[in-house]
C-alpha cells in the first residue's frame, strides 16, 4: 500500500463519506502540555473511520460481484459501515456479529438495510464463519482490515487531517486489528517521513505491542475490555507487515483511563466517544504519550457508537 | 439590525470563532420526512452560540473601556462565552450567575479565567444586579442578547450555515432572549426571502410566543423547565423589536421531548446537546414544525454544556 492508492480511495471518497472537521480544545492542550488536532471519525457516516474502508472496498467491486451482494464479520463499527456502503451502491448485505455486541450496534446495522446474523466470540472462529456464509450464498467477503482496498480507504482520515494541520510531530491511532493505524501511517510518513506514529492498544488487548516487540504475529486470546472495537486476539498479517515498517511505538491504555477520556471528550468537548475511540484521548492524558512541551499531535478518534444507556452506566456513574 | 452587521460580525469573527460544521442525518430526515442541515454551535468554543455574540461586542469596545474589563449576568453559556472573550483580547471579566446553574458551567467559567459572583434567579433581579455590579467596578456590561453587535454577531451562525446549505425552505432556532433568532432572522431574511423562520420554546417557557401572540411583550415569571438557558421571562425589547418582524412563528416541546432529541442526538448524531441546544431537533422530532415532504431545513443546535452526570440522569435512567 502506497500513498497513492491512499489518494485513490480518496477520490472515492469524495462527495460520499463525510469530511470530517479538524477539532481543538484549549483544555485539552492545557491539561497534556500539547497543541492537538482531533480527527473526530465519531462523526463520520455510521459513527466510525469503518466507513471509509468499506466503501472504498466495496465500491471498487466488478458489477457482477456486487450484484451478489457483500457479508461481513465485524464486533459492529465495521458492520455498520458495510450496511451503509451497501446500500449506498444498491446493493445487500448479510453481516456476522458477535451476540453480545452493544444493542445500539446490531440496531443501527439492522436499521442500515443487512441482515444480521450473530455468534458467540469467546467460543466461535469468526472468520471462518464469516468466509463459510459468504461461500454459502455466493457473497464477496468485506474484512475490516485485511485488505489493502480496506486499509486505503481507512488511511483517508490522515490524508484529511494532514490536509488541515501538515506539520503534526506525532500521530496517536487506535489500534484494533491494525488498518486504520497502516492506512494513517502510509500517509503519515510519506506525506511527513519525521513524524512519530505512535499506536494506543488495551492494557489487556496489547496484541499488536506484543507481536511488534516478537517481530511476528502473537495471538492473545480475546480480551476483556470495554474497548469493544479494540478486541483483536492478533494482529491481521496484511496490516502487521505495513505496522512493523511504519508504526514507532504501541503505548497502551486501561479501562478506566477510556472511561475518564469519555467524559473529558463529553464535557469539555461536547463529542459522543466510543470506549475504543478514546484510546487516543486517554494515552495522552495519562501521559502515555511523550508529547509534552508543545508539540504538535494528531489524534484520531475513531468511533463514537456508545449507546446513551451504555455510556450513562460507564460515565455517569463515578 | 442589517445583513451588513452580521457580515461585519463575521469579519471580526473569522479565525476567532470556531466554523462549526453544517451536519446531517439520514436516520433524522427519514424520521421527520424532511432534508435537514444542522448547525452545531454545542461544538463553539465555550461549547454554545454565544461566543459569536460576545467576542462581537467586547472585541469592538474601545481600549480604556476593554481595560477597565468587561461583566455579564448569565444562566450559563454567555458567562463562559464572555469569559472566553475576555481572555482573549487580554481583559477581565466578573459574571453574575444564578446560584442553580449548572456545575459544568459554573467550573467552566470560572476555569476560563473569570470571577463568578452568584444570585437567586427566583427572587433577584438579574438585570438590575448586573448593571450595579458593573457600575460599582467600572466594567462594562456585556448583555447576553439584548445588544446590536451581540445579535449580529449571533446570527453569523445561520450566515455560516445558509454558506453550506444556501436553499433552505425552512429555519429552526431556539428561542430564549431571541438574540440567536434575532440574529439569525436578518441574515436568512435578506439572504433568502421566502425561507420561513420557526423558534422554538419550551412549553413552559413561551414568553416569545404569548408576546408575538399579543404585539406586545409579555413577562411570563420565570419558567420551570429543564432548557435552563430558554427560561428568559420576557422577549428582549431589541430582540423583539427584530423579531415580530421577521419570525414566522413560534412553536413549543416539552421537556420530555427534549429528552427524546438529546438522546436521538447522542445515540445517532454523537452529539452532546444540552436541553435548550435541542429545542429544534424536538420540534421536528414531534412534528411540530410542518415541513414533512422533503423540505429543506436548517437546525441551529445552539448548545451543548450539559455535563456528564446530568446527562446521565436526565437521558440514561430512561
Amino acid at each position: 500500500m502506497y500513498l497513492e492508492d491512499v489518494q485513490d480511495a480518496a477520490r472515492r471518497l469524495e462527495g460520499v463519506a463525510h469530511r470530517t472537521p479538524t477539532v481543538t480544545s484549549r483544555t485539552f492542550d492545557e491539561l497534556t502540555g500539547t497543541t492537538s488536532f482531533f480527527k473526530p471519525e465519531n462523526l463520520q457516516r455510521g459513527g466510525a473511520f469503518k466507513f471509509r474502508g468499506a466503501y472504498n472496498a466495496i465500491s471498487s467491486l466488478p458489477a457482477d460481484q456486487l450484484a451478489r451482494g457483500v457479508a461481513a464479520f465485524s464486533s459492529g463499527n465495521h458492520a455498520q459501515a458495510v450496511s451503509i456502503a451497501a446500500g449506498m451502491v444498491g446493493t445487500h448485505a448479510v453481516i456476522l456479529m458477535p451476540e453480545d455486541a452493544p444493542a445500539a450496534k446490531v440496531q443501527a446495522t439492522r436499521g442500515y438495510g443487512a441482515e444480521v446474523v450473530t455468534y458467540d466470540r469467546y467460543t466461535e472462529d469468526r472468520e471462518a464463519l464469516g468466509r463459510a456464509l459468504a461461500e454459502d450464498r455466493g457473497m464477496t467477503l468485506v474484512p475490516p482490515y485485511e485488505h489493502p482496498l480496506v486499509m486505503a480507504g481507512q488511511g483517508t482520515a490522515a490524508l484529511e487531517l494532514l490536509a488541515d494541520a501538515p506539520d503534526l510531530d506525532v500521530l496517536v491511532v487506535p489500534v484494533g486489528g491494525g488498518g486504520l493505524i497502516a492506512g494513517c501511517s502510509t500517509v503519515a510518513k510519506a506525506l511527513r517521513p519525521g513524524i512519530r506514529v505512535v499506536g494506543v492498544e488495551p492494557e489487556e488487548g496489547d496484541d499488536t505491542r506484543q507481536s511488534l516487540a516478537a517481530g511476528e504475529r502473537i495471538d492473545i486470546g480475546v480480551p476483556r475490555t470495554i474497548a469493544d472495537g479494540l478486541q483483536a486476539t492478533i494482529p491481521g498479517a496484511l496490516t502487521f507487515e505495513v505496522n512493523r515498517r511504519l508504526v514507532d511505538e504501541i503505548v497502551t491504555v486501561t479501562d478506566a483511563q477510556l472511561v475518564d477520556a469519555m467524559r473529558f471528550a463529553f464535557d469539555r468537548m461536547k463529542l459522543v466517544v466510543e470506549p475504543s475511540g478514546a484510546a487516543g484521548f486517554a494515552a495522552l492524558m495519562a501521559g502515555a504519550v511523550p508529547a509534552a512541551g508543545g508539540k504538535r499531535v494528531g489524534v484520531v478518534i475513531s468511533g463514537g457508537n456508545v449507546g446513551s444507556a451504555r455510556f450513562a452506566e460507564l460515565v455517569g456513574a463515578s
